[in-house]
């Protein structure tokens, strides 16, 4: 990038079921807690990007950002709306980067929203839907669809217990115990989790995120003198159809992102002290953190049964609680996951802080055919 | 911006009322023709950017440009879709050229695309009547109540006739009829307009831009060494609701946007020679005109009634037929205008070729809260 990217101020709302607010109102509220804590008026902001998947089949409502500049009082602002389905947050945040980066804004807010709970079912489910490709999902092939098939040759290639996908729930859902932004904020163990209802065999409830409300902002400056960094912010596509790919564990997305986003940052994985994983599934927690080469294939699981990828762990992974427990409002959860690296890397992340200098966040948009890799760094 | 940005490529479909094709069918159309006209294989992109406006509204389909990289085969693309509404072409053209400016891509396709006849009407009515401010769309003015209160006070304050909105609309008609691409192919005289049905008093039936189906797609590069170069792209939010405007007839977004793109450039009002404006009522051609500076207030319909913005005339506008007579497919709206600056700059526009180096668009989402204007100039 040709211009320093730093992180100015970040907020969010908590995650819920149901917020009981539109989509507009959430922003707001998150965009107004970033540009609080980052010092900076509405009116000092050269750009604002909304990171949305899909407002107008969910609550029949567009232009998101206009609305979001003109109630927050961004007069004249470079505005727009990303979409990347479950990874809009992300991309929303690498178009907000990539301004800064141009030269052609010096102070952008980047806002990731969803109101999810607006949705009928069918209308959620056919959105959603067509993420997959569409020969796929004619046959009834749907998100959870796939993440039971991918759990499912993970631990028969592996051989590897079910217990290692509910040890990834269990820690997740512990995190999220101890963020107050969590929709779910109880501990449910790996007991719990094996005990509860399967949702795509051998998925049960608690391996799979939940449907959320919730926003989540950044406020983004020219520059590298601010707390936190941003070295990199890199994506990629995948192969669209699951059917396509060489090796159905493969996701090739998030190689590929991560790749470059070390490659961008002049980084080696060792770097890195924590990480936020797109957990929409819990196998996806194994198969991401095995992808970007944190672990050999197959043996992410282990981290998760012996405690690796714990707040105490040698790489703590979802400290926030991740999709599975902080929950997982499609566009807000990209600009999350950065919103709880920045608190980690400020040292004010409570009761789940963790040792870092170094974060690194995936967000994934359907069963991978896009990918969005961040890598942050606090000041030295 | 830091890095040129150069047009490789461009390619359109015809617009039409009903192109009996899905949306991810259009934009796969348009991308092969541009990049075709680009001489670049599709597994060169390093970018693709899709501009929609609703589509999960419309057709509940969600995350076109990963469909369209993985039709096309841009293996590993950075890809994202861009929301502005009526002007996410141009906010997808402005957030690829900052991914090339930015350092991160160097070859990037962008296509617009929206398929609105797959809408029902009580859909498109509401999603499009939430681009409105809620306060105002709750008492029923919509985007035509707008134009005709903004026409009513146009011709009254300057005492212009009826006449100079027809005008408008029997140029950009003609203007259509010579362009094989146009949604509407066929002549209207001044006369035809004037009895045409009223829609929103003043305006009629012809004053208004119809809804259409179609996409178009350029190809980005980065350096100067282009057949056209592009010398700025600069948006900006305008006042939200129009009721808290100083003057009903402001539009500050197109005035700001100007004022930046000229800066940006560094050039005169008077270096353009061709320019796109986005008439989607014909008062709006007569506004955006002055707020650009090409025109002092109250004087653009004399440009219309005499000539001045003919195909032959000072300053010709909406050569390809404008919004009026090509059609207005949300989302391939801003980059169709660019598809025809550049066909007109290689001096490729047939029956309607006019003599020009420099060529300026305006893309304006809602009834003006947002806009974006695009300089693009040929190779000297």
């Amino acid at each position: 990038m040709h211009t320093a990217v730093s992180l100015g101020g970040v907020g969010m709302t908590r995650f819920a079921a149901d917020a009981g607010d539109d989509v507009r109102t959430l922003l707001e509220r998150a965009s107004t807690r970033a540009l609080d804590d980052a010092d900076v008026a509405a009116a000092e902001l050269d750009g604002v990007v909304v990171g949305n998947m899909a407002a107008e089949a969910f609550e029949e409502l567009s232009g998101l950002h206009n609305a979001l500049a003109a109630s927050l009082g961004a007069h004249g602002a470079q505005a727009d709306r990303v979409e990347n389905t479950s990874a809009s947050g992300a991309s929303a945040f690498q178009r907000g980067a990539q301004a800064v980066a141009s030269g052609a804004a010096d102070t952008v807010l980047v806002a990731g929203g969803e109101r999810m709970s607006a949705a009928s079912t069918e209308t959620a489910t056919g959105v959603i839907g067509s993420i997959v490709h569409p020969e796929e999902y004619v046959h009834g092939v749907t998100l959870p669809s796939f993440g039971g098939l991918a759990a499912d040759a993970y631990l028969r290639r592996y051989d590897a217990p079910y217990e290692a996908l509910a040890a990834v729930a269990s820690k997740n859902h512990g995190n999220g115990a101890r963020n107050e932004y969590a929709q779910f904020q109880t501990e449910v163990s790996v007991e719990d989790a094996a005990d509860s209802p399967l949702v795509a065999d051998p998925l049960r409830l608690y391996d799979c995120c939940p449907t959320s409300d919730g926003a989540a902002a950044v406020v983004l400056r020219a520059g590298d003198k601010g707390e936190v960094v941003v070295r990199a912010c890199e994506s990629a596509v995948g192969t669209h159809a699951v059917a396509d790919r060489d090796d159905p564990l493969e996701i090739a997305s998030v190689r590929t992102a991560g790749e470059r986003a070390f490659d961008a940052a002049d980084r080696e994985r060792g770097a890195v002290d924590v990480a936020c994983i797109h957990d929409a599934f819990t196998v996806l927690e194994l198969l991401e953190l095995e992808e970007l080469g944190f672990y050999d294939a197959g043996t992410a699981w282990r981290a998760a049964t012996d405690g690796g990828t714990a707040l105490d762990g040698s790489l703590p992974v979802n400290p926030g609680g991740g999709l599975k427990a902080r929950g997982h409002p499609l566009g807000a959860t990209g600009v999350s996951q950065l919103v709880e690296l920045v608190w980690q890397l400020r040292g004010e992340a409570d009761g789940r802080q963790v040792d870092c200098e170094t974060g690194l966040a995936v967000n994934v948009a359907g069963f991978g055919n896009n990918a969005v890799c961040t890598l942050l760094e606090g000041a030295a």
